[in-house]
């Protein structure tokens, strides 16, 4: 890779690193291309450069980098703890913190854009459902570890996903760890009794 | 109430329904104020009138709305439920149906607006945190009219509206009914155990 490619390679994740920023504390519609190209110091003819589609696609780049990048967050919390139950409660501490360092800013980096535009943007709906699955995808394979069968698995891990990123919406609304502190405890007692055996019953037909 | 009156109020109300269905479906910051006052119908220069804060005082007044609205159709569905774990699939299934019907738009009345504007205005924020408090409480009463002692009525309320609103997000962002299928199912469950007295465990201190 010879240094102009570099220096290309480098332009464009500053982009996507402050756009990911700017949509997690103020969302979609509320962020401006002139204040994504601000806020990443990058040079200003540098953006349609990088991301001809505009707005859309630098918002697929950076919706991609958050999601992965908190899905290698999930992954670590849970494998450093010692069970699921202690993992739950670890992910929701690791939020709550943000939230409270972040003036009750960082949330979900998808949740508050997967609201604004997914009604208007299809690539950018997709991108959000391809995470929100993939986060659901390490629960269950987490869940399965832990000797807990398929379909419950899955069903739990769908319980537990929504419940986190509910406590995560209401966390920020009421400026406290309330409700991670308690859904993550909720969510705990819930994990044991999954791998206990007494999962969730699938939804009647 | 004389004729003027009334139709103040009538104008009021419409643009207050209008301004709180754009801003379901589409959020706070790409709905602006002259899609709302044309999808009201009202006069051009009712909007400052009858709200001279802009945007701001509508957004307070359609989400009380909204608000109100909804904690009615919760509590009418617990009270139509035989039970507090039907109740809750009930709930879930009612928001399936509406957001099915509305091509995947109506998800809850106030988290996009509540993670969008949150941050830059305390009063939408004082407002969507009222009523979420408010949902919640509702929750919590009927479980202590099901039996279940406080603390754990509030604890297991607060999970049981994470759980619904997470389900929102990903079922409008899936195009799919199934995670308030799952969450439906799992809370049934959970709001069972609630009952029987094992509710989740406090959060440690």
């Amino acid at each position: 890779m010879n240094e102009a490619t570099r220096k290309g390679e480098r332009t464009r994740a500053r982009l996507t690193a402050a756009a990911a920023t700017l949509f997690q504390r103020q969302g979609y519609h509320a962020t401006g291309l002139a204040e994504i190209v601000e806020a990443s110091g990058a040079p200003r003819g540098s953006l349609y450069f990088h991301f001809p589609g505009g707005k859309e696609e630098l918002a697929v780049s950076a919706l991609r980098e958050s999601g992965a990048r908190w899905r290698a967050r999930i992954e670590a919390a849970v494998d450093a703890a010692p069970d699921l139950g202690a993992a739950v409660v670890a992910v929701c501490r690791l939020f709550a913190d943000e939230l409270a360092a972040s003036d009750w800013q960082h949330g979900c980096p998808l949740a508050t854009v997967a609201l604004e535009a997914s009604a208007s943007s299809e690539p950018v709906r997709r991108t959000c459902a391809e995470h929100f699955t993939g986060w659901e995808a390490s629960i269950a394979a987490r869940l399965v570890a832990s000797g807990v069968a398929e379909p419950a698995a899955q069903q739990t891990a769908t319980l537990v996903l929504a419940a986190i990123e509910g406590a995560l919406l209401l966390a920020r609304v009421e400026r406290s760890a309330r409700p991670l502190e308690i859904v993550g405890a909720g969510l705990r007692a819930l994990a044991g009794l999954a791998v206990a055996g007494g999962a969730p019953p699938a939804p009647a037909p």
